[in-house]
């Protein structure tokens, strides 16, 4: 008797009293494991991740939190081995296992990385602008996001068991939610055995990840507003999860990502033998067998042009002859097998429906000539490569997940973005082609219908990650019958998990609430000069104003001789006075921040290390010869480094005239101590 | 016989065959007009939105849209007389109608200011940086929204009839979507006669927008993938569209904004007698008698510390004795009469509910005094204030659409924020305090559970627009109960409405595509300094690429002592070889944007007017004594202003040193005329 898989609840590992369900190896057909989640008390594990690890979680500031997923994602990545052998048995080849595990690790990396450079060292993220409501300034706008405090559910896929479990959970533990997984039962060891790693590490604080092996059965019935669901996998269950009654009237998110018709359009200023033709077929072709079809994201529709038809088919069709089909395990194996043989028999009834207004023109849905593989126990197919009519309906409507595509023809670029279109919202699309035009027209005339577009040609081929690989930075999930979602993309996706709120206050008040100094509010001098001040020292609203300077004609034409910079408004006055804008000479922009930071630089030595950048610097008001100017730096955020000994200041700049007028308004960004003296 | 409202459909008013529902006055329980829809073809305005209002928007760049909306709010403001007559006939006052009428033209404005303003002027907005994805950067990836082909449904309460539907038609317009609104019933002849000036005034492409004046029928049988619903009403209502198959599986997006049970907590720090406390029970006075409390942002739930409950329950009653009930048509009525005797009756149903956990403490449900109304035919409710028990479930659960509220006590700040949740998502909080650690600890408590906090004090006050405003720049919508949508918000309505997608590509192929130009593809020197160049000319990847200039520390020292910016990176040669981040003299940040400015500026006048400003400068490499510098600009993105001969110019520019290093990074922002001369 093989592993019953266990499910991870509320603290503990949990063994269900029954025998459970068999999980066979893909490709041999001997059990793997057995699946059970009888018994489990659901209620108490969303209870315990709402108290505990809910929690738990956000009481780590962002940056807390990207360093606990960076160190998790160094454990995972130290020992893959038993990963990849489990893999193995899913019917995945090593290859695949790769993208899978590999994949999956490398996006808590990156997560880890964006929160840590992208995100304040904070738990309230401000959004978009500060509005101003009134016109004295005195009641203002912020957007701010705050964590929900609820549970992030993923409903997953079998096909990939690890990467479709940290994609999700990474996001979510970014945004301060605990997650539950429940992945689909065909290949949840895997799923369950990255767990027990995760688990036994103590990266992660208690609560922040359960697992629950088996059945979901009555899990949507235990969760509520600021829950939500993360579901992959077909638009039929998800189209069943949208009824439930939390879903349907309780508050709860659902976000889905189905399968989807995805299609790779060939451009019509593409002739075989150009680079372009062979990367469209190449490209068919992986995505046909990479993890034996079974992606979301594969390419089900080869759009390509009447014209060149016949030579599509025949290269796809040649490089399909050398793909070897049999047991993953065997390195010559090319494509191993389907995840069941229920999976297969789906493929199969799928090709069944195509073939109404298609024809195959390459492989046999019932055999398939194996390199070491049992024919009889093991769920595989050949790649099957079909020719639609002119007009055929099933290719935009019947899914085949399998390696299984179908050939589509169009005579104009109108009627290629129309064939695109029929596939009512996909995951992502590719449009191969080396001409700008067309790769504007198609990529823009596609966008609306897909979450992802990826426009391949000679010169980003080399780089090119491909078709098929959703990546941590951008977004993964589709319009209409791909679902609606949004996964990854970076931030975006913490941020989906989060609330966002207008907060409608005064200077004072918006400061205090978000951390960050607002325009408008008190300004701090005690008499030291904040560049005297470590981070452990420094405050928001630390203010140096300075002595006003006055910009004389010398000035200006000193720093023209000097820079270069002889600009007719800044030289001659004849022609300054017919500038629209100035009406006579005028100081350079360059002129007035340089000499701003003269006036508010504290020259000594001292934690301030560096300036590094200077952010929305805006000239308001010209600065004529003979003005006075004077400058107000005051601080504005403070972001300590987790893993240095410095941090980043912003400080608000105000450069204003001896009226009172703002002259120039800018962030000025600086590297600054932790403490000071340093050790 | 009064007016029967027609609908405006596919290009024509449409007048049903029979003869319609009545509609009543609220006041006076005369009819105001009947309403049929009978016989109208769906089908056919769906289609005709799609195939004429959609293209002849999307037709327009975004700039283009906003000056349409910009005319069209113009004219809107031009004469109001008539819809003011007729709102006073919904039961709302002057002042009421001041808020759906003036407040719905105003949110026009704001919309065409916001789209000039915030939006390019294209067809495609870029969403986010440009993402590198391979080692040598070739392979990069934006994020674009562009518009939906689809139809924007707009399915309005009764009490916004103007206001409801302009906050969501300048949204949708903008984003290039075609609307279709379908009015409540019971004040749709509002709604009519403004579209009549719509229509009539031609500012707006034919087919933008279509009404349906009468029954929804079987209009969400008609729409598909693209096509969104926006539903304002109950909970109830919002739960049965959310069943549509439509919506299930149809791709079709719905946005809900549904009433809820909105709170506003006043702080333990306030005593009676302090402007907080005058504030609340303003406030809460207010949100129960404007539009007879008929606002999905009406204070329900009056929080309050449990020791001064009684002052504030003294206090509320002392300023409802003297509201003023009775014909909207009076000037000296303060509360006019709910939308209908039907509504009334849902509002006693409820107070009938509440009352099993909270006493009535002002107010009749029954009986109330009027100025000039007709107590039989009008729909007349006196205001009502309960105060709940201890522990009472039904304040939380029960949404009385009337001039009601009820209050409820806490003993401690958590339990306040126990009492918001427990509404289960709102629209709008509001927070009265003048303790800035009051106010972080509710409003960041409260957050996650609304879509709107208003955090009032003395400070905010005077210019505050109170607890029930939505405001065009601001999110409107709430989680949970409150359905989960999000409205308004400045341009993120606009972009809710679009499509995001990522988009992979060369360099080459993104700047094709996007319009704007991508770090790593072709740059154009053709001889000509790009100064030299009205907007005309100029072409995105235009470049100048100076000549290299030395840094001398005679530069550095004569800068140094010029501006008066003498950090000691710059002038202490011993000092500075202990800085972590230099290890010696280096040249000021601002020395080098300075000089760069002197390498690439073209002295003579010419189209280029001004440099109003830089973005997102980073200092990435130090320079160091006797190092070179050059700098290459290049012409980012082209921004004509729809009203003005001179447009916006974004270029990049990277300042190099001798070793291809990149010294500084930035986007210098100028403002070029349209042609050169100038007339």
């Amino acid at each position: 008797m093989t592993h019953l898989l266990e499910s991870y609840a509320a603290g503990r590992w949990y063994r269900a009293p029954d025998e459970g369900t068999q999980l066979l190896d893909a490709a041999t057909g001997d059990e793997v494991a057995r699946i059970s989640a009888t018994g489990l008390d659901l209620g108490e594990m969303t209870t315990y991740a709402r108290t505990v690890g809910g929690p738990a979680i956000r009481a780590l500031t962002f940056h807390e939190r990207a360093a606990a997923l960076k160190a998790l994602a160094k454990h995972l990545n130290e020992d893959k081995d038993e990963l990849y052998a489990l893999s193995l048995r899913t019917g995945a080849t090593q290859r695949d296992g790769l993208v899978d595990i590999d994949g999956g690790i490398g996006t808590v990396f990156s997560y880890a990385s964006k929160g840590a450079r992208e995100l304040p060292n904070d738990t309230v993220v401000l959004d978009g602008n500060l509005e101003r409501l009134g016109r004295e300034g005195r009641f203002l706008g912020q957007h701010v996001f705050t964590s929900r405090p609820g549970v992030a559910v993923q409903i997953n896929a079998f096909n990939f068991p690890v990467w479709g479990f940290l994609e999700k959970l990474a996001p979510a533990f970014l945004a301060g939610l605990p997650t539950i997984v429940k992945p689909a039962s065909q290949t949840a060891y895997l799923t369950e055995a990255l767990i027990r790693r995760i688990v036994s590490s103590g990266l992660l604080p208690e609560g922040s990840v359960q697992l629950l092996a088996g059945s979901a059965g009555s899990l949507l019935d235990e969760l509520t507003v600021h829950d939500s669901v993360a579901f992959t996998g077909s638009a039929h269950t998800a189209g069943l999860l949208r009824t439930h009654t939390n879903v349907l009237h309780g508050g709860v998110t659902l976000g889905v990502e189905a399968d989807s018709l995805n299609c790779s359009v060939l451009g019509p200023d593409v002739a075989t033998g150009d680079p372009e033709f062979d990367l469209f077929v190449k490209g068919v072709v992986t995505e046909m067998t990479v993890k034996a079809g079974q992606k979301c994201t594969a390419i089900r529709r080869t759009i390509v042009p009447a014209a060149i038809a016949d030579d599509v088919v025949a290269a796809i069709t040649a490089r399909l002859e050398k793909v070897t089909v049999g047991n993953p395990a065997n390195p010559d194996v090319r494509m191993g097998a389907l995840a069941s043989l229920g999976q297969r028999e789906e493929v199969r009834k799928a090709l069944q429906s195509l073939r109404s207004s298609a024809e195959i023109v390459y492989g046999d849905p019932d055999q398939v000539t194996l390199l070491d593989g049992d024919a009889d126990r093991g769920a595989f197919l050949s790649p099957v490569l079909l020719r639609a009519q002119r007009g055929a309906v099933e290719p935009h409507d019947v899914e085949p997940f399998g390696p299984v595509s179908t050939v589509l023809t169009y005579d104009s670029l109108d009627e290629a973005v129309d064939l695109a279109a029929r596939g009512k919202g996909s995951l992502v699309g590719s449009v191969v082609t080396h001409d700008p035009g067309v790769a504007r027209t198609l990529t823009l005339g596609l966008a609306p219908w897909h979450g992802r577009i990826l426009v391949l040609d000679r010169d980003d081929a080399p780089e090119s990650t491909g078709h098929g690989s959703p990546l941590p930075m951008l977004v993964h999930g589709g319009p209409g019958r791909a679902g609606g979602g949004e996964e990854l993309g970076g931030i975006r996706t913490v941020l989906h998990h989060m609330q966002r709120t207008a907060i409608q206050a005064s200077p004072d008040m918006l400061t205090a609430i978000t951390g960050t100094w607002t325009t408008g509010s008190a300004r701090r001098d005690d008499g030291v000069h904040p560049f005297r001040k470590s981070l452990a020292e420094l405050r928001v609203g630390d203010t140096i104003a300075s002595e006003p300077r006055q910009v004389t004609l010398a000035d200006i034409d000193h720093f023209a001789e000097f820079t270069g910079d002889t600009f007719y408004a800044h030289t001659d006055p004849e022609a300054a006075a017919k500038n629209p804008l100035f009406g006579g000479i005028v100081a350079h922009g360059y002129l007035v921040v340089s000499l701003a930071a003269g006036l508010f630089v504290d020259p000594a030595p001292g934690p301030v290390l560096a300036n590094f950048g200077v952010d929305r610097l805006r000239f308001l008001t010209p600065v004529k010869v003979d003005d006075t100017i004077a400058v107000t730096l005051t601080v504005k955020q403070i972001t300590p480094r987790t893993n240095a000994d410095y941090g980043e200041v912003r400080w608000d700049a105000v450069v204003t005239n001896a009226d009172g007028d703002p002259v120039a308004t800018y962030d000025v960004l600086t590297l600054v101590a932790k403490t000071w003296p340093q050790d």
